[in-house]
């Protein structure tokens, strides 16, 4: 329980590319709404520096021992895009470093929220976040000349936790039906366990409906205008959540306009879905990017820290932004406003509410 | 080369549920199309039956012995869906017909097209059909008491044929443009070998644009209005073949319209992309399922068999139907047309071009 701590740190790690100017923006619109308690001491924003691509590839390490060390101090992280090296980059191959963050904070759970009014669309993703294709890293294996192996994880513990909390949220905000998208019918064993969990905790929550889809067919279902509104909250795990919530984020309005909670016991960190936008920055377009992806990212955080009452409006002006007058959102590509721009006009939007 | 086969031996494999009505559909529209050589005796048609769920059951096997038997003796097979076994369902739980039939017969490409020309999409999929999370079957392990493990697999000569496949396929048809999407950030053995055989194929091929894609981005992609017109031929190892290829057939009108075909170096099988729908069958609405997938698949059956003029037609009069005339090809859902009228509408559109 946030509320009780002496003071919240707020740690804000900005990454590379457009990611140090949008996670600027979303710490202007929450120093803004956390005005009062920023000036009684009680939540301190911490700017964290240091995670780029350049110092990790000079480091030859995913997060610098001194970024991680930082990130710890903090109750919850607020963080930018970080460069993945590609085949063809200049860097060497360090590991992600979302996914590194994932695993050393124990984030378990990545909550992606997409939602098209207009669209009767209100869909909640619970993303399993550390096992998986990603539970072993690159530590797949080459045997004999031409032979090589990956391989994907699941332990009953990782799926009970994830299935427990897509459920609890389906009971608590009465959506009130849970989706399980697995390809359990080829991947039997991980997939296999992933769903008979699921169908088991589904038990214990009567009042919530199941249904389970394949991962093939259900990103057919996510463009079927009759089916769609009935998805309310999807659990999925890692690799499907990934490749699911690109596509509905594109339905939304782009990768660029969809939040991401990283949810574990003991931290949390909230983030752009999307990459870091290198281009956007080489072109000096970088003061257009989008920054409701992480204003969205900033909903869920102000929620985790019991802050209802300003995610509430933070989420409602986004809303009015975006779906409403429109005309905001597509920043830069269409209207020409800057980040900047867009984040105060969603500022003076609430203080209108 | 089949043209030159005394007689050309068509399996025709009608599956579950929905399977035997369409696919009979399909033998009748190839038997209109190819009456004279069918008369002349250097066509056949072989129905095959027994491809059923309740005998797969009943013997415990994913495909039983004489049944395979007799698909070994054909040169090219027309299959409907086959029902694979979820849990819950009365059947014991045997694997998938059509990833048996790719493995026995060694199919390992699976090529699916979609289009939609209003939308200045024109996609063909080279989906690797052997390898991948589909490798090893249901043979995943469990280690101690909670550790589950899948296992993904990839060759290099695997990667590389599929990979000839879609690069000759773009050399052929002037598409000129193969792109290839894997998760290699994070997949990153087997996906990483996949994406540097197809960037080393690519080099043989200077005429034909490359680039790569992640799976998850591929999937916003493939809704981004202004960007999907640029992807051509698209290649990917199997599961992201299998996912993606349900979203592109979304986007043409319905997982119900797109077919494929698996090919090999001695067999090709044509077959839809959806399942075998027991529910329409149940509800008595079978005379109503779309048979506009096999007779997409019958499409690229007949350009298989060298008649190029046939499949041109055929895929002509299927495009007026179900582009332009458009009120056809809704069959059943909105005009209430059965899968019989709408073959018949198709062969009298033939017989007018
Ligand atoms: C950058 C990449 C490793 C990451 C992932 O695959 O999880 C990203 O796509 C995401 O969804 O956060
Ligand atoms: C039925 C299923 C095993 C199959 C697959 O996953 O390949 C199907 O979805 C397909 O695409 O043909």
């Amino acid at each position: 329980n946030y509320t009780k701590l002496d003071k919240l740190i707020i740690g804000v790690c900005g990454g590379d590319g457009i990611g140090p100017m949008i996670t600027g923006m979303a710490q202007h619109a929450l120093e803004a709404l956390l005005a009062d308690k920023v000036k009684a001491g009680k939540v301190e924003f911490r700017v964290i520096d240091g995670l780029t691509i350049e110092r990790r590839a000079e480091l030859g390490c995913a997060i610098p021992p001194d970024v991680m060390e930082e990130l710890k101090q903090c109750h919850v992280i607020l963080k930018g895009p970080t460069t993945t090296p590609r085949k063809g980059d200049p860097w060497p191959n360090v590991e992600s470093a979302n996914v590194a963050m994932r695993k050393a904070l124990d984030l378990f759970a990545n909550v992606r929220p997409v939602k098209v009014p207009e669209l009767g669309i209100d869909w909640t993703f619970y993303r399993e976040n550390t096992e998986g294709g990603y539970a072993v890293g690159s530590q797949g294996v080459q045997i004999a000349d031409d032979l090589f192996i990956d391989f994907t994880v699941a332990t009953s513990q990782g799926c009970e936790r994830i299935a427990r909390l897509a459920f609890d949220y389906a009971r608590k905000t009465g959506k009130n039906r849970v989706s399980c998208v697995t390809k359990a019918n080829i991947i039997k064993t991980t997939d296999g366990k992933f769903l008979d969990t699921c169908q088991r905790v589904a038990k214990e929550y009567p009042e919530v409906e199941f249904d389970d889809w394949y991962i093939d067919i259900m990103t057919a279902k996510l463009l079927d205008e009759k089916r769609r509104r009935d998805f309310k909250v999807v659990v999925l795990p890692n690799l499907y959540g990934d490749i699911i919530t690109d596509e509905a984020a594109e339905i939304q309005g782009g990768v660029g306009t969809a939040g991401s909670a990283n949810i574990g016991k003991r931290y949390a960190m909230f983030e752009a879905i999307h990459g870091s936008a290198p281009r956007m920055v080489q072109e000096g377009r970088a003061q257009y990017a989008d920054p409701s992806s992480v204003l969205r990212a900033s909903v869920m955080l102000l929620e985790h820290i019991g802050e209802i009452e300003l995610a509430n409006k933070l989420d409602r002006a986004l809303d009015i932004c975006m779906f409403e007058e429109k005309k905001v959102v597509v920043n830069g590509r269409d209207t020409g406003a800057t980040a900047q721009e867009f984040t105060d006009y969603v500022l003076e939007t609430i203080a209108k509410l």
